[in-house]
């Protein structure tokens, strides 16, 4: 059996992995347009801030390790321009040497990711301006930081990546605005929630701007800046700017090859992560999910999902059958001090689908407040007031928002109701939880508007 | 409506201040026997080891303010002597006055817990031995400290209070023996992740006797201090000693009332928390409980149960229809800088009780490990091999152990199967998770037992 695998980081590695352990005699070549394979994309920003020292930690595996760990045939900078459905090909490009070739498949796995979204803006290719996806990326902006002296930045997005770089430049010194189109940043969490995290951001002396857009940039070789228009008129002097406002699908080789597309640009797959063509699996980032909640398509471009994906990809390649069970969109973001998190829908998409909600808020202790060291968790809980079903909920806090939030994921993904989220034991010691937790208590007070006491 | 509850403490004032907010008119009284009411017995050995530092904290709310804010007439100092099920009445003794009264009922709620035992070693009753269970027992501790100057400390018992109390005399400069007579401490988890907390223990510079247990106590009077002799023959000086070895159901108020007591010795009562006199409630450290897992009754002196049980006896006196599902005696205990935790059964009690399991160990990072602060945590879940259910969990490390034992037992609780835990999406960025969850891997990898690959 041969399988090739397209895209060489967190779902394509993991499916190389996993398919060798399953697997020992197949042959398996993953392609890598670019030169590093499983790197850790998530701990890009935090490298270019300095939390992340060593820039080798950030290479988790290399095509050499790969071969000698996995028996995998690794090609770094080698991207595949095409695959041939009929003949069951691809034909990939050697970067380097500029040479092309065919590689035949019986089986194709696509993890191409998703690319950061550049929008037509005038003057937005210059030198100055970059978007964070991979090591080079990174590589680029420590460069420009650290040639060019920089004394200001500029991010344009609020999603997680923007708020990762924001954290970065403001470490290192450098002055820094940001720039949200809509007036909240993380958009996961609704707009009450957020509040939270614009005081933190604006309490660490970051000029945050909401509700505006990024118009022009204009680049002043002179003065080595960028000046840039907002949609309100306003002009900002910066020395570097970070475009972080989300990432599409890469979809181009599937579309070429006549693979079946989503209405939201992913490629559409089976329960199996199988396209429309038996033998190409496609998985991660390129991806549409089903929504766990509301089970129609979305994109969630998140590396736990891309990591077990690419795993069931070659658990079915190898005659498994295992279905992929929708995608809850469980996300965190730090910020500064505070982590902002959440799962499932929040107000705003149940509001735009129309389901009947109910929503409760509790501001809890992490732990117990007569223990040292209890940091408020904010912890906001959506349901379905007549089933009872968990809708989603969001957290910010300085401390155990992380625990809060998964164990709303689990209870979510086994269909618990809040009437039986009372009932749950959590760890009790004064140093890590309370006698009736957070979670405990929002139960408690979702039960009782449903019970209408 | 006329409630009584005797027990001022967990049970006891959950139950009394959720029956009011069920119902403002009841006549609600709380006796307890002890001089406070809502004390927080979990920060007692905080207290004393000086984290917890100021007493007040400790106290939670007064008879004052009870009454302002529950409208609750808190009795302390009244010991409940005997229960007229006949008349509906109990007998109370004012400890302070000496005076003995009536006080008629409808409902009767017993929170009255568990107390610390004692078994007869000779000489166990001197005044440097103590049990810790309350405010009064705390200042007594702390007093001989200060007194006497106390140079050396025993603790027998290496449950969850024995080593609160060895970490609390470590901090305050103590040398510390700590005396167990089983072959590890903390018995909710097997003897293997055990091996982790001796090691902690042990770099303390704690003096850890395990598989030996005390025989006599002897008070040297002039000296002013103890020597003990242990069951291996050798003998230890030490100037307070701390007899942590359990607790034991306070069930002689309600065994006189002829209430149903079961074979463990805790008061029996059906699901809605109800004894065999359906008038009567009983909660907390007191009474038996089902096992979540194995059905059977148990025993699990710990606040969480103690508190939703209590809340759940207000409930059902007042008329809701509140079933209690079981304790799976999910817990946690510090032992210096360690986290360790557990939840459902472990290995010895499967092992009792012949259940068929297959175990997995997984040692993964508290979150990624590229980004600096991640921790090991050793991991441990127990499962059926053929139903894919969760037995149980148990972990040990210094970061993220509520968090995974948390998850485990929501998914527990759940009813969902290993082959469930694999779909897992946890929270994931650096700081915090990893891709792949310590959890997704133990899943993966219990899975794959299952599925024999
Ligand atoms: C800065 C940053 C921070 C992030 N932080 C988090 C986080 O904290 N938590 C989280 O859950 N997720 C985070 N993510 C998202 C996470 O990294 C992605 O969801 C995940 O990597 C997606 O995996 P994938 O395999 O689908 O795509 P990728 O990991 O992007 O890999 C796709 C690879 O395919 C290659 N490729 C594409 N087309 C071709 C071709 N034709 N030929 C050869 N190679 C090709 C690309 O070069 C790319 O390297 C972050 C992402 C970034 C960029
Ligand atoms: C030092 C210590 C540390 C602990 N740490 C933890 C922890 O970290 N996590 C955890 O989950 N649990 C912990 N616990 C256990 C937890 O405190 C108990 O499970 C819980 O308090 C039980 O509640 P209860 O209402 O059943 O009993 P209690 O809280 O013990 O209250 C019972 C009260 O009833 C009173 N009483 C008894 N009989 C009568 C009578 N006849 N008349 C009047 N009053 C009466 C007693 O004086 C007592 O105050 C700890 C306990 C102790 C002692
Ligand atoms: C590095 C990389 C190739 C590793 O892939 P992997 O080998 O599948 O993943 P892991 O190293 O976590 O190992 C998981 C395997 O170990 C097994 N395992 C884990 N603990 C185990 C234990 N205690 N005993 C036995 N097996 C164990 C798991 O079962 C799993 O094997 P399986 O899939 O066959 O069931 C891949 O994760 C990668 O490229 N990551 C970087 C990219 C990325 O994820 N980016 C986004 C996040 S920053
Ligand atoms: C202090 C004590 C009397 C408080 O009891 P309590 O009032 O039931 O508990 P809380 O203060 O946590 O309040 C819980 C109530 O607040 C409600 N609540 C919590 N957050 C809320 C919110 N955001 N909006 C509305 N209601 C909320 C809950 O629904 C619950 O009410 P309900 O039971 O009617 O549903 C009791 O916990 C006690 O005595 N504790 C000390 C003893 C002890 O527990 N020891 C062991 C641990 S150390």
């Amino acid at each position: 059996m041969k399988i090739l695998i397209i895209g060489g980081v967190a779902g394509g590695a993991s499916a190389a992995a996993r398919a060798r352990r399953l697997n020992e005699d197949a042959t398996i070549i993953m392609f890598e347009r670019g030169p590093y394979v499983s790197f850790a994309n998530c701990g890009l920003p935090y490298h270019i801030g300095g939390d992340i020292k060593d820039r080798e930690n950030l290479i988790l595996q290399s095509p050499e390790s790969f071969l000698a760990r996995f028996n995998v045939d690794v090609r770094v900078n080698n991207e595949v321009l095409s695959i041939d459905r009929q003949s069951k090909a691809v034909t990939v490009s050697h970067l380097t040497t500029g040479e092309t070739y065919q590689e035949s498949y019986d089986y194709l796995i696509l993890s191409p990711g998703a690319s950061p979204v550049v929008p037509p803006i005038p003057g937005i290719a210059n030198p100055l301006t970059f978007s964070l996806r991979n090591i080079p990326d990174m590589d680029n902006i420590i460069q420009v930081i650290g040639n060019k002296n920089v004394k200001h930045a500029t991010v344009v997005g609020g999603g997680f990546i923007g708020l990762e770089m924001m954290e970065a430049f403001h470490q290192l010194g450098i002055n820094t605005t940001l720039v949200e189109m809509a007036h909240q940043v993380m958009t996961p969490i609704d707009k009450e929630m957020a509040a939270f995290a614009h005081q933190e951001i604006r309490q660490h002396g970051i000029d945050l701007r909401l509700g505006v857009a990024l118009s022009s940039a204009h680049h002043d070789v002179e003065e080595k800046r960028l000046v840039l228009t907002l949609n309100n008129g306003e002009t900002l002097n910066t020395e570097l700017l970070i475009m972080a406002i989300g990432v599409r699908p890469e979809n181009h080789l599937a579309k070429s090859a006549g693979l079946t597309i989503g209405k939201l640009g992913g490629i559409q797959t089976n329960k199996h992560m199988q396209t429309n063509d038996p033998s190409i699996f496609a998985v991660g980032d390129a991806v549409e999910v089903e929504d766990f909640v509301i089970k129609s398509p979305t994109l969630v471009p998140l590396a736990g999902p891309a990591n077990r994906q690419g795993r069931m990809a070659a658990d079915n390649i190898m005659g498994r059958s295992e279905q992929y069970q929708g995608t809850q969109g469980t996300a965190i973001c730090k910020i500064f001090d505070l982590a902002v998190a959440s799962t499932g829908k929040n107000e705003k998409q149940l509001l735009e689908q129309a389901l009947p909600y109910e929503k409760v808020y509790v501001h809890g202790a992490s732990h117990a407040s007569y223990y040292p060291g209890a940091q408020t968790v904010s912890f906001k809980l959506l349901f379905n007031k007549s089933s009872g079903k968990i809708y989603g909920a969001q957290a910010v806090g300085k401390k155990g928002v992380d625990k809060r939030i998964d164990i709303i994921a689990v209870a979510q993904r086994a269909g618990m109701t809040v009437d039986q989220l009372q009932h749950l034991e959590l760890t009790y010691a004064p140093p890590y939880g309370s006698a009736k937790d957070i979670i405990n208590q929002a139960a408690f007070v979702a039960t009782n508007i449903i019970k209408g006491t």
